[in-house]
């Protein structure tokens, strides 16, 4: 079917490209006109305007916008001022639920039609599809199938489920989750679980990283082992992930990577230390608080990721300030051990 | 090659098919005789005593065991006593890593060779393999390395690494990770990651769970929401786990099994909400302790556990009771709303 | 001055009758007549109607109101229709700061002056005195002065902080904190900081409380402890709270309510284990995550009471689901060890 | 009475000033011959050995020791080398508590009585006393009560808890908490909650620190607001922290320490944001462990101060490693926004 694609950044673009090696016939837009230009050699209609993206479909359009979150209000604002009643407007990028609420009771008089789509699969969704969780009516959702049988991986993505029927969209990698906000609240709730997954194997390396304390002098730890005998390991971390990639409880897609990370820079050195989170972790911790609903791997994991850029730090020195007053003294620089003999 | 196997549960019996179906000659023993000669029908060796298990064994003889962890101590007592150097003796269970690292030691002495093997797999080891964690000497893994290769899945139960040159023993399956005890002490950080997976799966289905509460009056919630229509959702939490199989960046074997829980029992009923812990994950937290190594995720989905097991009823009954104090009246009763005005 | 007062509950029947002791004039109202009646008898006028209330007060009028979060809005629209340019209403409940950013907007055209005052000091404040934080323009803060003048402890409630010199209205237990939502913004953190310091108490007197194991089987312990020898011990938990008021670094007002609660009942056995929360955790913990700010302890303090009213019980069946899947049986009865042998 | 005071630091010093005063007869050692001389000036007598300590004192001897943990065990065996029946050692320092079980058990066949005292105060303690936790069997404890009479504040460091009738020992600041160990696992659990609070107040001053990000471009936040009105507050957080000493709820001792600090230093530019600890964190976690007992606030404390010495990096990188991995580019450079588009 036709499509008009509304940003074309690495997940705009590669879906374009699955969506065209679907069949389905691309409209292209983007603010840098490079990149409809390079889907153009793909077979996408590049198009300089929102308004000629509009004017090239034929009505009821279908459009799918997949822009930074700042900026969707915005395109929005210009796409409805464009599209007639019976169109379909799909937002596939990492949206806050509740401004699907909004935009879609706000779009309802005009009689076009607002699908929420939370998209999963990164840059490697081009080859095995992309998980697709959508929100809306159903003749909303109907209206855009079509896409979404392309987009996703399909059936064999995955063994099936012992004692399942065969059949139903689940399976094929997509989902009408429910009304207006439910693609994005599930993908929400995905992500939020991505981190705790991401936090767990982390963690886990880290332990495995510096079990080896008790054969050296440790520039972190400052109170002395009580076992050194047991932390003289030296672990191949590469190894390891690989390892438990076959048979093991933990295996997974994230692992995976992470055992391909490991293999290339087994010490991870090409890494700053600082990460980054893209909204949908406190979007969900939010939910959770608003709903009494209990998070503490989801707030571990999203406290960690600020605390990497330093957003802890004043509170670290607010404890230094007090153990200075209890203590009587400055607390020490770093790596070096505290004064010993004040008992707090 | 011969093995004997001493503990023949879910976990001991289904190892010991595994290895006679990969041609290795299993002497068997288990407390309760009936396990012994169950196994017999597979074609095993059942054995009325330890000793007598020792005896049936030829020398240099290999015996795994396979034994509930407080009782590992007096089965290897016994053992060391038939055993003779050149002996291995194979610790599979969930053993407590700094005990291995007292029992080799222990056992060195007499020449008996002490091997630590972390097993993953759970009771579908038997068809799908197990991931094999060693720890030992080199002379010791080596002794023991066709039977690893036998219970190991193989390296078909994943897709090669890419860019990985092919080979190597982790691709198989089975790791000899360093010197004694850096089997069970990788199964223990693998086990503590397995905790966090399960605690962050766990937290985002609980959260889609209880996403309707805006149209409803929630038993939990005891401040009311402040907008109760972004959370009017009745997912459908059995197709959402079918969905993520497909595509997502969090697809792993934890979440095809919980996919496969949902669709057999999609409120969950049958369970009851108590979790238990079996060790390593507590292991594993005080091993970060010692090495001060931040692990807030592992810590969490362990306290978690803790907690279903009413662990922290006297800490909330202490809160209750500095409430009282200071705002004048018995915390409410459970689902009770607390008696408004009283400013903390 | 003369002051109305709106909501008569523990907080603002107590604040009106310290309004009173201190020479003020108070005009008083709640839904429930009674409370009007009974605060008579302390000197106040009591008003049979909002209406009333305002027109007894000579312009320009003050109206404190003191009434449950959700009747908030309707109260002020309420006075809104009553009041006229130059009267200052002031909200000294547990408020929603956003709210109190917004009401002073909507207010501010009337010429209504709107002032947020964050209350602590629960129902002990009519003798101990409140500690208030207050938002709003300096013009609406100088208008209500007299009045939190009054309410706040004085100086005497503390010593001198070394090298500050005398004078300040912080010194008397009262501050402007800054614009509009200022005042209860900084009681939000408060709670917040409360909820903290309650929970690392809480979580304190549960460890000494369950340091008896060793000498007993546990109820709650499903892993076998490896030094039953170093956990035999029975504190008495009142003494302990005693004990730490004098001279301890944990010294604390929070720490002689708990000393006196266990003091009257040791073992909290009036207390039922469920804990509420009022709001303002949840508004920190919000703030916290849309700020990228670290908050694990307000997490966690948060986390527990929302578990209390078992609002993780659905996450936890989770976690009993997949062990049953990879561990081949169904989670144990509450109290009962998990099978042992099988590795997951 | 007489006593021998081993270990002169900034406690023992104070410590045996304290005693001093008491009318009690210090000699004192220190390998750092000058701490002894100085304590010389304050009335004490200096030994140059712990043998010339030991034979100054006329038994039944009291040697009380306050060394840093590492050196504990050799100090004792020094002592036990001089010490006869009869003869009590105590060790005031912050020694694991398993450790008092063993020293008790090991040195009771020489009739040498341990006894393990749990010392709070820091260096304000000469002036406020200390509160002082014991351990081990009561002819210890009785032995030395003198001297905790002395060291501890006495019953006017805090008013009576109403109900309590006066007398016994807790309301005079020192308690025999139970046998041996019982002294040093009580001050473990104090200072394991003083983790706890000292994390909840840093948590709340630093949420208040940042709570103008609405009005400025954040250096930390990488999600923009989606309300920045909200956020506009510039907070004198050395006025608020003095306004919190006086009615409010959070009213304490180490709240009095920050509101100094605060005063002296309103940014705390003096301090690094690395903060140690001294082992007593991990050991109550520890314990909590393995007691199956929770303690979410204690670990969030304890694993905030590991990764401000840089403890938790790898992780970090791990989690960069992964996002490299499926989103397909570099985690960005500290600052800089991730780029968008890119849908995990």
């Amino acid at each position: 079917m036709q499509v008009g694609m509304v940003g074309l950044g690495r997940m705009g673009g590669n879906m374009a490209r699955r969506l065209m090696q679907g069949g389905h016939d691309c409209f292209v837009y983007d603010i840098d006109a490079r990149a409809a230009l390079e889907l153009a050699q793909h077979g996408a209609t590049p198009c300089a305007s929102l308004s000629e993206l509009v004017a090239s479909l034929a009505p009821p359009r279908a459009v799918w916008i997949m822009v930074p979150a700042p900026v969707v209000d915005a395109v929005l604002d210009d796409l409805a001022a464009l599209l007639q009643a019976g169109d379909v407007v799909v937002d596939g990028g990492n949206t806050f639920w509740k401004h699907d609420v909004r935009r879609a009771a706000q779009l309802a008089p005009q009689g076009i039609v607002y699908v929420d789509v939370g998209t999963s699969g990164g840059v490697r969704g081009l080859q095995r599809g992309y998980c697709l969780m959508a929100g809306g009516t159903r003749e909303g959702f109907e209206r855009i199938e079509p896409l979404l049988q392309t987009l996703a991986p399909g059936s064999d993505a995955a063994a099936p489920t012992p004692g399942r029927s065969p059949g139903g969209m689940a399976e094929q990698g997509y989902l009408h989750c429910g009304p207006a906000g439910a693609g994005h609240f599930v993908k929400m709730v995905h992500n939020a679980i991505e981190y705790g997954i991401m936090a767990a194997y982390a963690e886990g390396f880290n332990l495995l990283h510096q079990a080896g304390q008790g054969g050296a002098s440790s520039s972190h730890n400052a109170v002395a082992l009580d076992s050194p005998q047991a932390y003289r390991y030296d672990f191949d971390l590469a190894e390891i992930a690989e390892l438990w990639r076959r048979g093991s409880v933990i295996g997974s897609w994230l692992l995976d990577l992470t055992a391909q990370a490991l293999h290339g820079d087994p010490g991870l050195q090409r890494y700053t230390g600082t990460v980054f989170d893209s909204g949908e972790g406190r979007w969900a911790l939010g939910a959770a608080v608003e709903l009494g609903v209990p998070a503490p791997v989801l707030a571990a994991s999203l406290f960690n990721r600020f605390e990497s850029r330093d957003a802890g730090v004043f509170a670290m020195k607010t404890l230094s300030a007090m153990r200075e007053q209890f203590g009587g003294h400055l607390e020490a620089e770093a790596n070096e051990p505290p004064h010993e003999g004040t008992n707090s």
